[in-house]
Parts: structure tokens; C-alpha cells; sequence
């Protein structure tokens, strides 16, 4: 039983996200209808048609692909292009206890999820019920909904529960982070990392004023750009258009 | 016992790493000296001085610390800008099982196997034995060599080993990668993803013709780029010089 | 008599750009109408209002004005991120004569007789009989028209008509400029540059052996990005999204 | 009689600037020795040996190899990637009356001067004595004085001598050009273009607050990127590093 998977256009035009058909017979797409049936009797990579005769390949969903395509949203997320940065940044591994604060859709939280699971877990502060919600279908959908402790608690006013140095990791998902790093820097573990995104300069000057009082050290403020190409062979060149700016990292550590 | 530890200056100009320091007495900076006993003495994220009263402050290394500054390398690594990049879009998960044909100095190797760890592995074929010395003794000292075996062999004369359909993802880093696709696709499940890193276009015309004979699809080739700032907050800039190239990421989706 | 004039959105949302009203009442925006009269009768820099209450300023079109918002064009243009750098890097002066082989709608071609005038001149060989006359449009329009000598050849099957050692510069926009090259390389002056506009790799490849074949040297390739931000004082930011490639631009000189 | 040349290294390895040699029977470079009887017979284009048999070829300089290897600076400079696009942006044009506040070295100035000569002119506020005759020195050399006049005044504290409206377009390169803004708006005509460079995002935001208190509109902020590509047919592939920031740069038109 196929519950979620994607098609891909041949001509490279696209991938359309499906998932939780059981009961339909047939699903549509630009280019016309395909049955359930012969989705099923499909092997992941093969070659599905519409009744219309257009043939579209059927991929498993990772992780990946169903922030990129499959995610429910209600906010900006943060895109694989910042999380792998990220994670890599944070240095997480199996067994890390994570701080994250400001959740959104989940899109970051699945992925530090899926960084320190099994052994180890994502414990999060949203105060926005909705996005908790958002965020734990999200996470259970991709199983990962056990590593991940979600409360609902808003941290420029509530205090954080866990006690002093617990955490392995933190990041700061939030409009003003400068009002919460002094809260965060409490329950982080001495020289572990804090990571902030923020997409404007004037939250940059804010955050390294609040880093820098609160001692925090070996600050540094990354970018990632990632430039795509068209894939004919005989024609290799950039995309014509990027996304040039989704958010600017700013990472930390926590002295003693 | 602190078996390994960076020290970060804390005017940012850099950070050195050492390890297997037992026997010493002193470890020398460019700043003068510092006891083993004080660095024994001092939590992490605490400040150490050196005989000149030059103040370092003592980071614990994780994974990403030690492919900045402490592998042993003989090649052109992966960096984390890439390798971050490259276990997002692979979609890796604790318990997959990854292919990586060429480990180097195995910068990939351990990031791959960090990603799959504790119920997965990566399976690795590097055909000149001083790299896989080397990444062997990198992985031990992260604690993650039982997540990967290295295999010598070449897989441009050799046969891969495992059965058909039998990897979960596979990645490959070698100078010509198209003599290989058609050995690596065998062994990959279908749906399942590929990746290629090569630094020239040349070579990227050579990977799409092969890919493309070889039936995968989905193919994208995507380009990283890591932009520094500054972090002094009354004067943010992105710094002068930035490293504009390290290679182009090929990723692709194998057919039924 | 406003012949020529930009509207802008006051907002930052566009610019409009008009020419030849002489014979209308009004001139219709997505905002609303606006009276001929009113624009006669506002300074440059001003502001009009339609009959909505919408207001516009009014801007004066120079020569980048013209190109980004008023060229008529049937091509793909240069645009003035790469023709500033172009003029520069040939090193145009008032004076020199340059060669042009292709100008398309004639974006490069102004701002290449713009460079030279009143002194110097541009000779243009271009082979489609309709974009000869859109350019001289286009350049008449700018006054510009003196400058400039458009001749209806294919360089590919034809001679060129000047003499030896000519030309003080020479620019190529054409498909496959390798074919062009050893022909435009005798009419440039011993030491003179030559620069080529490519958008693929693959035609990099050809340009540079047949640039090579040549005797062509201090051979470079530049690649210009033009990064856009947003302008409001509290939240300065890059723009989302940015033009990610026009053409890879190729400089050479000619060996004696 | 070669007053003025570059020696352009065969490998590609760089360029070496010479000026003034008329005393002189040899030049160095580091691979030897090369008579100036050798270099007078040369032909531009053509190849000179060293008394060690290493061969340069002999180039005749222009203004954007001024600048990139001949100027002397005491300062940093604007570089022809942003001054390019800086004369396209201003629109200048032969017989354009330009403003520049702060000219250091004078790289900008004169690549202006050229793009306003023969019937135009730069007019300089500059208030340090020895940029002012650097500057002039610079001038000189590439012929371009007569079209410039440098005036020794701090337009933090000084008028400006020109009346209203009396410039087609304006550049700012000082340290705090808010502060100077209003007194610049003065002698700009309406609708005409003011340009300023700042290299942090704390001078851009001081920037706007002045440009809108001043009424400017059309704001836009930019920043210019240059990537060089390796020239080696087959193994063509961004260079490993690159100039990452130089300045933004800011253009906005005075409103009536």
C-alpha cells in the first residue's frame, strides 16, 4: 500500500505530492487522471500513465521531499538548503538533547528529529497552538513524532522547564530572539552551540548585542546560496532565476 | 580526561585543535604555552591562558569541529557547506544503508555514517589503501567506524559485492564517476537516490550523458555557496574573500 | 515637451515608461488616467496623480532608464550589469572604434556608441535585416544614431570590410562566436581586446580553444551577479528572489 | 617611445604594471631581466624574453588596467566591477556635469571623467590635501585632468560652491555620507541620480532615514558580485576564491 509518494514529470516540469488516497480510485494532474490500481501495482521508479497517455515516474517520500513538497504550511519554513547547514552547524548526533524555540510548521524540527533519533530528542516551545498542531502531524506522518517533545509556552514571558545545562544544542526560530537568548543560555551545556535565524540585518545587530552581553563566543554569521542548473547536456548553464535570501545563521557557543 | 579539545581565540582569529595530548606537559600557541593541567582544570567554554596571559577559550569537538580543523586529510575534502547539503537531499536516516564509492579522507564518511547511526551503515569502496588508512583512523576517533566498512577496491575493473537493489542511497566522489554510474545503479534500490560531486562542467557533461543512459531521472545539479559576515555589530558586512568553489553536486533518481 | 518620460510608482512597485504622446489627452496606468497636460506641466522629478489620486513621480529617461524599461526588443538583451562591466573592461574611450558582431535589439550597441562618443565610432555587423532596423530604432531614439554603423552581413560566410588592424575593441553576441573569431581577430588592433557573451559552458569550452587556436591571451571569463536589496531602513534585507544568470562574459587580447 | 605598458606573464600567472622607464636600460621582474632597447621594438601584442629566455608579452595600458594594476592608492578603491555599473546606473554621458564627494585614489574619478569627456567635467569636493594631488597624479597620467576640478573642502562643514541644480548626477564615496546628503541634494537637478557606496549594513540603513527625510525616491540598493572561471578547456570550473565584498551600493533621484 502506497500512503504517500510523488510524481515526477519526465521533462523534469515538476513533482506533485500525494498522500492518504485509500479511498479514491483515481487522482488527478495537469495532464490527466491516474487510477489508484495502477499506482499500486507500480514499482517505486517505474512508470505510471494518465488516461490521457502521459507518463509521470512514482517516488518514495524521504525526508526531504515532503518538506519540499509535501509539508503543510502556515508559515515560512526553513528550507534543506539552511537545515542541513544546520544540523552539520550544530553538531548533532544520535542520543542529542535539542532545545528548538519556535517550531512553525515543523519544518527544522523534522530534521533535527531525524538527526539525533533514536537515542535522543527535540524538545520544543511554541506558543502558537495552531503551529503545534501543524508541526505535530507533520512529525508524526513522518514517524518521527516520539522524538519530539512539543510545549506550549511562550518564552518571552514563561520560563523554560528543563533544568540548568541540559541541552546539547538550541536554535532560535522566533521575530525577536534577542528577547529569549538569555533564557535559552541557561539551560544550554557550557561551549555547546545556540543557532539563530533571522532574514533582516537590523535582527542581526540585535542578536550579537544580546550574544555579546550574555558571553556568548565564537560567533559567526553564514549564508547559504545554492545556485541550480538546467541538466542538458549539451546546454549546462545556471538557472536563468534563484531564490537569492531565505535567512541568515548565526551560531554561538555558550561559555562557562 | 580531555582527549580532544579546540581553543578558540577570543578576538575570533581562529581556532587550533589538538588531541592525544597524555604525555605532554604543556601544548605551545602562537601566544605562548599552556599547561595540560590548567586545560584538565577548566570547564568547557572556560578560559585557559598562556604563559603571556593570552586568553583561549576550551571547546569540546564535535563532528563538524573536526573536519574544520582536526581531520588528517591527504585530499580535497567534502566540507560541511556540501556534505550538509548532500545527506538532506539524500534523504539519510538512522538504519539506511549507503553506498559511498571514494572515501578520501572519509570528511563524507563520517557525516554519512553520523546520519545513519546506530541501526545503519555505509559501505564504502576506495581503491588506494593510504586513504583508506586514514579514514579509517578519522572514524575511530569519532567513535563511528562500526557504522561503515571499507572495501579496497576499484570499482572501475572491480564488481561491487552486495546483491542487486540492496543500497538505500549512494554517493560518488571519484575524478571520473560516469565509468562508475553503471556498476552503482545495479546495487541501488529503485526510486533511490544517487549522488555526484565533480568540480568541472566538463565533468558534468560527461555524469548527465550517463545518468541519462543509464535511465535515471529527477536529476538536478545544484551549487553551494557559504557567504561569512563580519560580527562586529556596529559594522556588518559579509567578509572580503569568501571560498567561491569547492565542487557541483549531481543528484538523481534511479528508474525501475 | 516631455517626448519621453518615466512614471514612478511611488511605492517602489515599478516604473512606466512613454514616449510619443504627442497626439493623446491621457496616458492609462494600472492606477488610473493621468492628463497629458499635467505630465507638460510638472517639473522632472515631480509628482502627477491619474484621476484615481494615485501619484507617480516623473523621471527623465537616461540612457540605463531606456534600456531596462523602454528598449524595444525581440532578443534576449546585454544587460547594464554586464555592458558596465563590458565598456570598462574593453577600456572604451571617446575616440575609439569598436566592432560589434550581433547587436540584437542593440542594448550593447548604446552603450557602446554612448562610451565612444563624439569622437569614436561603433561598426556593427549583423545579419537579420529586423533587428538592424529595431537597433537604429533604438539608437535614433537616443540620439545616438551618428555613432554607430550597422552593415546587413553574415560574418560566418562574409568578409569583414575594414582594413588590417581597425579596431580598438571588438565584441561578439552571436550563437557560435568560434566561428567568427580568427575573422574578427585580424581587423582588431596587436594587444586589443576582444569580448565574447556566452550563456552555456559548453560554449565556453569552444570559445576558448578557438581563442587558443588564435594566439588570443590574458584570457579571462567573468560571470557578473547583481544582488538586489530592500529598501526600508528597519528591515534591510536581500531581496527573495534574483536574476541568477544572463552570460558568462570572455576577455581576451589579440597577440601581435 | 613606450612610456606606459603591462608585461602579461604566458601562463597566465599576472601582470606587471611599468611606467617612466626613459632613464632605465632594464626592468625586473622575477623571472629576470628585459632590456627597454627590447621592449621599444616590440610590437603591443608581442613577446619580450627575459635574460633567463621567460617570455611576457608587452600590453598598452588602458583605464581599467590602470586602475587594476597601474594607480597608486592610498586608500581602498572603487573597482571597475562596481564604477561599470556605477556610470551605467548614473546614466552618464559625453557633456554630463558629475559631483563626486570624496574622491581617494581617484579610480572612480576617473572612470566618470572618461564617461563624461570630451565636453563634460567631474567637478571633486575632496578634503584631504595629499588625495587631492594622488588623485591629480592620476588623472594626469591617463589624460583625463582637463575634464576634472578637485576642491579641497569638508562638506560636513563647507557649502558647496555650485549653485542649485547644477549637476546632472552625484556620487558619494566618504565614511558618513548621511551627513552630507542634504547639502548634495541642493546643487542636484530634480529627477537626477544621486549614487553613494557604503560597505556595511549599518551605514545603509543611516542612509535611507537620510535619503527619505530628503525626499529621494526610486531607491535602490545593489551589490555587485564577480566570479573568474578557470581557462582551461577542459577543466573549466569557477576559481576556488573570490572578492566577496566590496560595497553597496545606493541610488536613489532627487525628487522636485
Amino acid at each position: 500500500m502506497k500512503e504517500r509518494f510523488i510524481l515526477v514529470d519526465l521533462e523534469g516540469k515538476g513533482r506533485i505530492y500525494f498522500e492518504n488516497l485509500l479511498e479514491n480510485d483515481f487522482i488527478s494532474t495537469h495532464k490527466g487522471n491516474i487510477k489508484i490500481d495502477d499506482i499500486e501495482n507500480t514499482d517505486w521508479g517505474g512508470i505510471v500513465y494518465t488516461h490521457k497517455d502521459y507518463p509521470y515516474r512514482i517516488v518514495e517520500v524521504d525526508i526531504n521531499d515532503f518538506i519540499m513538497y509535501g509539508l503543510k504550511r502556515e508559515t515560512q519554513i526553513i528550507y534543506p538548503k539552511d537545515s542541513g547547514f544546520i544540523i552539520l552547524n550544530l553538531g548533532l548526533k544520535n542520543g542529542d538533547t535539542v532545545f528548538e524555540c519556535g517550531c512553525g510548521s515543523g519544518a527544522l524540527t523534522l530534521i533535527m528529529a531525524n538527526a539525533v533519533a533514536p537515542d535522543g530528542k527535540v524538545i520544543c516551545y511554541e506558543k502558537r497552538e495552531r503551529f503545534i498542531n501543524l508541526a505535530k502531524k507533520n512529525l508524526q506522518f513522518n514517524n518521527l513524532i516520539n522524538f519530539v517533545e512539543i510545549k506550549e509556552k511562550d518564552l518571552e514571558t514563561d520560563e523554560i522547564d528543563e533544568e540548568q545545562s541540559f541541552f546539547d544544542a538550541a536554535f532560535i526560530d522566533t521575530r525577536e530572539p534577542w528577547k529569549i537568548i538569555e533564557n535559552v543560555k541557561n539551560v544550554l551545556k557550557s561551549g555547546k552551540k545556540l543557532g539563530i535565524l533571522v532574514p533582516t540585518f537590523n535582527q542581526i545587530v540585535e542578536v550579537l548585542k544580546e550574544l555579546k552581553r550574555n558571553k556568548f563566543f565564537d560567533i559567526s554569521i553564514k549564508e547559504i546560496l545554492v545556485r541550480d542548473f538546467k541538466t542538458i547536456p549539451d546546454r549546462i548553464r545556471p538557472e536563468d532565476r534563484m531564490v537569492a535570501h531565505t535567512g541568515f545563521l548565526i551560531f554561538s557557543r555558550k561559555s562557562v
